[in-house]
């Protein structure tokens, strides 16, 4: 129900094997990225997903290896004719580096929109034409050295659908789907809520995204319970954390630590400094503390799915 | 002599085997870059070569395909704590291109500079601190669809040393080899010339970037003689020639013409559309016209050197 595929998992420069940031979240036909390195497209490319009909841009902080993706990006929509609407979201300071951006990217065939999320959530059924699931994208703050946020994903899953209900109200059977997705029903001057028809709302989903952080309490709030989460592991070693929080980022044993407190079920490292020529040399210092723990990679996804 | 290294031969997107446009060339411990498309750092990674020390970064117009790699390349020589001044050439428009380039970089360890070529082109001895070479660096009109140019980098070659004629002349030993390079000896208040114990000069060494442009006589003039060409190859077809001059490109016909009427030794095609799934489809088109046309492909390298 959302697909999630990390694109680059690169810090600072670009490598053959590893582009730089960027993660691809795809539900009900509609998509996220989250950054966008230099390499992105290509990255993309690479893992078999198309970055032509992304919704939202969401962007974690305006430091280059997060960024420098964005003007090839919105020329190469242009040369596919878009003109839907592309959203972009980031912290403070969004328009001017949008400004920037654009200015590079020239004239355009579609509106690049400068996106506000509100506190509890942007509500995506309705903002984005045609999405038709509960799902809500919010931001939370990080500690890096400039404004930045991390971000999470959620998708509600609506209760059981009770027939015997829908019956007793007497919804016909074609606007039993609608009821089922969480969409009120409207015939012969009756209204009929989903509330009415659906049992208790079951366990969703949810997908944080880290950005660029030191280990703090808010990334541990946002986190949860998610069942995905992608977080900064800039530093292998141990004895890096100090190193690490200094220039706002953790090293892999904090993000274990902190995917361990949240309750993550998985977490994927990524954002590797190029001192780290393997990750995987590293991964012990993160599994002893939270066994879900993987080394992400570029082209790495997942199907996050409604538990049965 | 000198080392050319075709980074990137992709048009408009990057492809993960094929990089946008970007040419390297090294002479003498120096190097000039030649546009720098998206993607630029790891097609140079991939290639086994080193763009920190970059001293000229030549462009050849300013659509997005040919210098949207530039931001994170000036942020990655910050991040070595580059000191030297990086010039950047280009065709008119280059000051609000590099101003807006330079926005995005941010905060730099070294200066960014606006370089003019003269018309009779840019002696790099002298101007290049510690390059001890004769060589040269000129710049062409061509014809896209926006101010464009190519660019030409020629090594001329001294004639040969005769020990006799500096022993009459008295020339210490330990100066020979100054001479021998092309520069004046001085010593006991007598200075030598070059000229009074060198040979005729002999063939040198050319090279010819064509950026992007149509087939076009200021192409063919700038390319007379050159020993390696690379020309813009936009398209594989024909039939698509009259497209190509349409869209200021040319087809691979077009390309082997130019190289053929300019007596170049050997042809690279590049810039290839996304059309062109494999550029060696194609060859037959070129080496019908000019037999030693190559397919350009990301990483392809040569050395020039002179004749024995």
């Amino acid at each position: 129900m959302i697909d999630i595929t990390l694109l680059g998992t690169s810090a600072l420069a670009p490598l053959p094997e590893r582009a730089l940031t960027s993660v691809f979240l795809s539900c009900g036909g509609h998509s996220i990225l989250f950054d966008c390195g230099e390499g992105t497209q290509t990255a993309a490319r690479k893992a078999g997903v198309s970055l032509m009909k992304t919704d939202i841009i969401a962007l974690s902080h305006y430091h280059g290896d997060h960024i420098f993706g964005l003007p090839g990006l919105l020329q190469t929509m242009l040369s596919m004719n878009r003109t839907e609407p592309l959203y972009v979201t980031g912290p403070e300071g969004l328009r001017e580096v949008l400004f920037d951006l654009l200015r590079l990217a020239g004239m355009l065939s579609y509106p690049v929109i400068p996106l506000s999320i509100p506190d509890n959530g942007l509500c995506l059924r309705g903002f984005i034409p045609g999405f038709r699931f509960d799902a809500a994208l919010s931001a939370f703050p990080t500690e890096h050295r400039v404004p930045s946020r991390g971000y999470c994903f959620t998708l509600s899953r609506p209760g059981k659908f009770m027939p015997e209900k829908a019956k007793a109200l007497g919804v016909p059977l074609k606007l039993w789907n609608q009821l089922q997705k969480g969409e009120k029903a409207e015939f012969d001057g009756v209204t009929v809520l989903p509330e009415q028809v659906l049992g208790k709302p079951r366990k969703g989903l949810k997908f944080v995204f880290s950005g660029d952080t030191a280990y703090c309490g808010s990334l541990i709030d946002a986190s949860r319970g998610a069942d995905l989460a992608v977080y900064d592991a800039t530093y292998g070693e141990n004895g890096q954390a100090e190193l690490a929080t200094e220039h706002g980022h953790m090293n892999f044993a904090q993000a274990a630590d902190a995917a361990k407190k949240a309750g993550v079920k998985q977490l994927w490292l990524s954002h590797y400094s190029q001192m780290i020529q393997e990750p995987s040399d590293y991964l012990q210092n993160a599994a002893e503390i939270f066994e879900n723990a993987v080394c992400g990679h570029d082209g790495l996804s997942a199907e996050l799915k409604f538990e049965e």
